[in-house]
């Protein structure tokens, strides 16, 4: 996850104008390296909405949507072998997936975390901090039912003055 | 500033527990240097109240406290004459710090860095990130009228997970 210095990952409606300024051309923060480490990617229909508004799918690995409202018919045309709807809760989901032989997936969007988080399903984040304070927006996650103890694993400075930090989740057992 | 990963300087409520049960004992964050480098601190009341619940009052360095509510009768009579109270605006304020030969000054609390943001009188801001999520609370500084974009002057991590990155504010003017 990218978030200002002050702690959001957005606007408060969603604009990512203050990420997309960055300049760091050249730089290699990890991110093809993670992407290869995972069998997929899950969300929600807020973060699939977001990325559908890109001028190109950014992603090769499948992509699961967790939505109670989507139907497949709602899927542009060319996502319908790489995107799958899903109405399960992240236990089942997970379980479902570890059938199909995932390992490990890079979950994305607050709330999507949040209940996998409250499922203690994350292994480990990565946050990458962008220089420049926004103000206001989207918290990381928003309200947590319990602290969360993390293991900090390592920390990258780049030229671009990002700063990305990867940490192992506690798990309570 | 102290700050959970998921950007909150205090619980919603002001506590602080999250940040006391942090496991640091040996290690240097650079604090006594940096106290070292200003001539002294400036506070809000909010601040201020928060430090004198404290069992022991942990500065050396004077104390401005800006409060348009506070009477020198109010302050503990051990800190008349550390404490100083001031109702000047932040670019006064400096001023009149100045002709006292402060070239320096460690501005603490939400509300008052944000003033001095707008005045333009912050010139640089050192965040700890702690490694823990406690997904609600208070952030940083609250609303800013624009965005601040900050330039990456350095980051050290710690054995005890905490990570400490200094920028230097991007001034418009």
């Amino acid at each position: 996850m990218a978030m200002s210095l002050d702690g959001f990952i957005a606007r408060a409606d969603g604009n990512l104008d203050w990420l997309m300024k960055q300049k760091t051309d050249g730089e290699d923060h990890g991110y093809d390296n993670f992407m290869a480490s995972v069998d997929g990617l899950i969300m929600g229909r807020g973060s699939f909405e977001k990325v559908l508004s890109f001028d190109e799918w950014p992603y090769q690995k499948p992509v699961v949507v967790m939505s109670r409202t989507l139907r497949v018919a709602d899927l542009p045309d060319g996502l319908r072998n790489t995107v799958t709807l899903s109405t399960l809760e992240p236990e089942e989901l997970m379980q479902e997936l570890g059938r199909k032989g995932w390992q490990r997936a890079y979950v994305d969007g607050g709330k999507i975390i949040q209940s996998f988080l409250r499922a203690e399903l994350i292994a480990d984040i990565t946050v990458t901090h962008i220089p420049i304070l926004i103000g206001d927006g989207l918290p990381l996650f928003g309200q947590l039912d319990r602290d969360i103890d993390l293991e900090h694993l390592e920390t990258r400075s780049f030229a671009s003055g990002l700063v990305s930090s990867k940490y192992r989740v506690q798990q309570t057992g």
